[in-house]
């Protein structure tokens, strides 16, 4: 298969054919038994990636640290980076060119959004999008999802996939729904509060892809015929203090509400939780998110920066 | 010798048997002769070991850190990372879970006593307590302790012990004190100012272990039978000014105190100090808590991080 | 040639002789060479080096931490580190001699001149300074631009080097000037607003070393003549309000100071920069700072890293 990742960036999910996923899925699937074998190899030796995070993270930075020391490769560790350069003044252009000198590959995170494509075009190795902005795009981590939804069913088209929670700040459901419409079978639902509903950029690319999709207050009556079931975090830091309330007390998983789900059907979220999903639903066999989500966002990681920095 | 730290978590030091601790120094000698003659090897090749430290260390962590990559394994630095995904409000749990996905090993050091116990019930991978707490323990600490004291006298039992200054929050000297139980003949001594005197899940495990020990607060005229002179750091973030002032003072360790030691004794401390040891002490024959004490504590801790992930 | 750096700390440049900096550069030119084709090697396997950066940094930071990965080294980062031991109010001495007994080797950062000069008497093993105080040095990027001035024209001797902004407050310029002493026909001039000129300890050493040198306060009529062009952050931190503006306002190089200056003549900046330089002078052929200057830094640390603890 054609690696279209070799020697690219990874900005937006937009970038990504059927075949690309394919290709990176398989990988993944390698890099699973590479880590339970021997936990890992020296594919990546002689690279160095930078961890550009100008959000502090602990679960994305993380999973890429490890992603690339479990295939031989070296890091600059730069997590909640703000109080260095950037505080002197420099430009985010400058910045980016320093580190692209030297280092083989920058994965950024930062707080507005657009700014991992501005980095791409400043940079002269390859650029990963880790998150940008409240309403951007998350794509490894969506990438983490589909694999996780494809690992369980065997196939993602003709899927019933339902997002809930607080739509309109969170990256990863935007980039999730949007790789979602390579599925063109696919049957898509959201359920959110109206104040924080899915943006109007996904809206946009639901209907240029020409992808239908359902919207409920009320999700309940339709969670019988749910495959996925994906929780969002409700961004409290978004909001005002009776939304939250409003918006967290609404979309609670709890016990009552997985028995209503079908045997074979799966509980995502991509972490952390503050509560929506209830601890009582940790073991139930529906749920992923402790488990094979976790795992997979590590064996995902070291398929993709394998593929962009060598060879298969 | 059999191997009862492999896959398992260290807690506390109660977990410990004699075998196991003659087990481990074994190893750290050969850690010593091995940084010696190369600096290190590829022992832990393959395994991440995920440094979570809740409160900032700078000598604890940077141990683990130089161990682990001395014997070739990679890491996870977090330290200080309260403001990450806790500060998002996820639950310890989670993270501890998450965190026990991605890697083969956990170093937990949190402020709340028993964190690194819950951890380890909610972790699929080895837990090493790096000190819980202000009352907690410090296992790896006092092992280290243990080691240099072993190293100088060959043997353990029968020494004449003594620890000075604030035991009330001190983490090491909890661990120690439970790991001298091992030995049956060893003479125990404390001096405390009264209000800070040793915890009393101290006392009630020296009772169960049936070990006596002596309490002094004027502690200069045993000084002359004493072997193993232990001094703490008196902790003024737990204290009034005024106590910190009256604790502080008293136990100050200087020239003319030393001149009272046996001639073969030894004055340890697991640093950081601010006073208690004046600097003019540090040259001295038997200070060790510059020298010796710190340089096991890397040794230690590569033996143990092999001993619990690899094979001897 | 005779590897003088081996075993030695490198605190200030007024140790180096010539032909100590030519054979740094020699194997400087091998380490771009090593990059280029393989990414890196293993020469300083089983080394460990902790970067002690008391002041956040990340450019300088980033490049020692990627300079030892490249060579297969390990390290300790504590970038920022004032909240740790140093805050439990730990003497850097005791700090110097804990992490002398973990690694091989201390790259120290330090916002008070003179402390990694204090650091390499308590060290067992040796110091670089990765720029101490607002006066002090920085000579490995010193080094950096002297070698990235060698690299361009062949040769440094006669070379009419002018360096204006800030001088008073810059460890860069102060290196570079005492490093072009080693260069007797070698042409300085200085150019800075009186409150911010040179400071009076490197106006002593050039006098000392019988370099003479010219202060303009209107460079520009100067620049046809000049071959570098050496141009320094102001440092905001340093001045009034209205100072910095003055000082700021009167060194912006823009396009067209850039066209008086002879086609063969280069543009520096060790960055970060913050409006000195306008971005339009960015992709002027002149312009080295975000491309050859920065690339250097990477090699030549690797060459003086492996110079101190390896073998040529």
């Amino acid at each position: 298969m054609n690696n279209r990742f070799f020697g690219h960036d990874l900005i937006s999910v937009d970038s990504l054919k059927r075949d690309d996923v394919e290709l990176l899925f398989q990988e993944t699937g390698k890099m699973e038994k590479l880590v339970k074998d021997k936990g890992g190899d020296k594919k990546l030796e002689g690279k160095i990636i930078a961890a550009l995070f100008y959000e502090p993270s602990s679960r994305t930075f993380s999973s890429f640290i490890t992603a690339i020391q479990r295939l031989g490769g070296g890091f600059i560790p730069l997590n909640g980076m703000m109080n260095t350069s950037v505080a002197k003044g420099e430009s985010f252009a400058d910045t980016v060119k320093v580190f692209s000198a030297y280092s083989d590959l920058l994965v950024i995170r930062h707080p507005q959004e657009g700014t991992p494509k501005l980095a791409a075009e400043y940079s002269n190795v390859p650029v990963i999008n880790a998150g940008d902005g409240s309403t951007g795009e998350h794509p490894t981590q969506a990438l983490v999802d589909l694999y996780t939804i494809k690992e369980h069913f065997g196939e993602v088209n003709k899927l019933q996939i339902l997002m809930v929670g607080d739509l309109a700040h969170y990256r990863p459901t935007n980039s999730l729904a949007k790789l979602l419409t390579l599925y063109p079978d696919i049957q898509l639902s959201f359920a959110a509060p109206e104040q924080v509903s899915l943006p109007k950029h996904i809206r946009e690319f639901l209907a240029e892809r020409k992808i239908s999709f359902r919207e409920y207050t009320d999700y309940k009556k339709i969670l019988p015929q749910v495959d996925v079931l994906y929780v969002t975090r409700v961004k409290k830091e978004y909001m005002s203090e009776e939304l939250y309330r409003q918006v967290q007390g609404s979309y609670i998983i709890d016990r009552s509400v997985v028995e209503c789900m079908k045997n074979n059907s799966i509980i995502m979220h991509c972490l952390p939780r503050v509560g929506e999903i209830e601890t009582s639903v940790d073991n139930n066999i529906r749920a992923v998110y402790l488990s094979r989500q976790v795992r997979n966002g590590l064996y995902l990681r070291m398929a993709l920066l394998n593929l962009i920095l060598g060879k298969i």
